[in-house]
């Protein structure tokens, strides 16, 4: 049976969902039981990685040190993951996060910028840590693209170089042909992490795990940005029926998902009409605020806008286009 | 552009997530709204077909009759359809609803039981519906046990057969060899309903109509038994980039699931610990309360009780064997 790694990123990616408003106490029930049930990885930071809590990006609750710290202090078999997107997380962010207990650090650009990721890679190897490359947004890059970036992570240093369909825009076809081409052109492992904007998730992740990745994100009640993740409890079900083992203790996970994450969501992780369009036009989910006030502003739909964007391929930094769009739609 | 014939069952297997509750406004809403995107057929009944309105299934709010007939008479693209499951309704249940204004029936039995259908289908197509028979809990059987059952169905009449995976227990592999299976053996059309247990109802949607399916069902916000069916405007969406046309409005579709659906729902349409275990299990339903009863009653984990009647094929009325497992485990 060939065995797959599975990241819990309840609670990083899930920090969106909740406003980035977990405790000490949430955490460290939840690391308890994802520990307990065998989960190798999982991952906590603010929900734009490592030193995410701002104005901008929103403020944290809790200082996501101690976060760190209080779900380290519950691993005996786990380990704790950080996010770390250069220009948001500094190198200095990762130092004081593997003194608060991390073992592993996921490095996250866009799929077409690996290259500010290099000194970041660098310092987690030299860190001692187990170090990922994260190339996000990774339906926007043909595949020779993404073959080429996830080269410089591997270069760099990475062990692990994940696809990450951070929109849930894509299909298990464009999870299969990225995956496949990294196996043939990396010797470092393959991961894969999904959004279920279009419903999706489950089969993509499906897909990769045919197509050779080997370790995979998934969230507990599906908690996280936009639509949520692939649901984790559901994959282990899942990945067995394939074939495949994930080590983890299915009736254990259930109860963390049911006892201690699903009294922390603000919200169901439902698809709605926003996160829907976003997955079909394949655009960063910070568009869709945006995008309805420019809709407003404007009198034009914000979906419109969205798929215009969509069809651009705009990435995230060109919020001012999406101005632009909104009046050229409203003199069309 | 192949074409598939989109079915919305939100008014009818989403009965049973708002405990049978709707009222003839929010049916006049939601059937106006479907009609205006339109959505060829949409469902409208108690969840258990008509004349489920029962203790044992679970009282109406509102008669499903004066629910039918506000739906229709919203209709000037879309037709309505009705859920009739031999044994619940009756033939008289099926001229009443036709009066109301009903175009379709789906006669509905487990997947081994077609037979107890040839007077409905007939009466059916007397009664100039458009006829469907529909094989539930359809991964319980070998494919050709399906496709012997199918074919009962089409020889009583039925313009369309339903493969149908109640309890959300499928992969898209066993969606494809059924689907294609009756695409081979019958002549009529062949249609698909999932479920979302194990998260892949989407997945197994698109792997209906790829292996051949004209029919396929849907809810607005995935709203349904269990963990919900395929959600419709996901599935447009989903659709359109696999290259089949649903004739319908996405705009118009996701303003209905936002503002008239999202509001009725009672709880968000999520997977939780006991819809992913009936679905791993591939058990009925209403199994999990008497597994709860049964698990209490004799100190042992529910869980267990439906992977083992699950393991054994248990079906609907059966119930007695929910306590006889949970004895043996208990011993064991």
């Amino acid at each position: 049976m060939s065995q797959v790694t599975i990241l819990d990123v309840s609670l990083r990616d899930g920090s969106h969902a909740v406003r980035h408003a977990f405790t000490e106490a949430q955490v460290r029930a939840a690391a308890k039981g994802l520990n307990a049930a065998g989960v190798r990885y999982f991952e906590v930071s603010h929900g734009d990685g490592l030193g995410g809590s701002s104005l901008q990006y929103g403020l944290s609750a809790t200082d996501e040190l101690k976060l760190i710290e209080a779900a380290a202090s519950e691993c005996t078999n786990s380990d704790v993951s950080v996010l770390l997107i250069p220009g948001i997380g500094t190198k200095q962010d990762l130092q004081n996060a593997v003194t608060a207990g991390a073992k592993m650090v996921r490095v996250a650009t866009h799929v077409t910028e690996a290259d500010v990721a290099a000194q970041h890679i660098q310092l987690g190897r030299e860190l001692g840590l187990k170090t990922v490359g994260f190339l996000m947004m990774a339906h926007m890059a043909p595949v020779e693209k993404v073959v080429e970036q996830a080269k410089l992570f591997e270069s760099y240093g990475a062990e692990v170089v994940y696809v990450t369909d951070s929109a849930g825009a894509m299909l298990p076809q464009d999870v299969t042909v990225r995956v496949e081409a990294l196996r043939d052109a990396l010797t470092c492992d393959i991961g894969f992490h999904a959004h279920n904007n279009l419903s999706m998730a489950m089969a993509n992740t499906v897909a990769a795990v045919q197509a050779g990745a080997t370790f995979i994100d998934g969230s507990m009640r599906a908690l996280g940005a936009g639509a949520g993740n692939t649901q984790t409890e559901v994959m282990v079900s899942v990945l067995e029926k394939y074939g495949y083992a994930t080590g983890i203790d299915l009736y254990k996970l259930l109860d963390v998902a049911t006892d201690v994450i699903a009294p922390i969501m603000q919200q169901p992780q439902e698809i709605t009409a926003g996160s829907l369009v976003l997955g079909h036009a394949g655009v960063y989910s910070s568009f869709l605020l945006h995008a309805q006030k420019a809709a407003q502003q404007f009198g034009v739909d914000e979906r419109d806008i969205l798929m215009t964007l969509g069809n651009m391929k705009a990435v995230g930094g060109q919020e001012d286009l999406i101005y632009e769009v909104a009046q050229q739609l409203q003199r069309a």
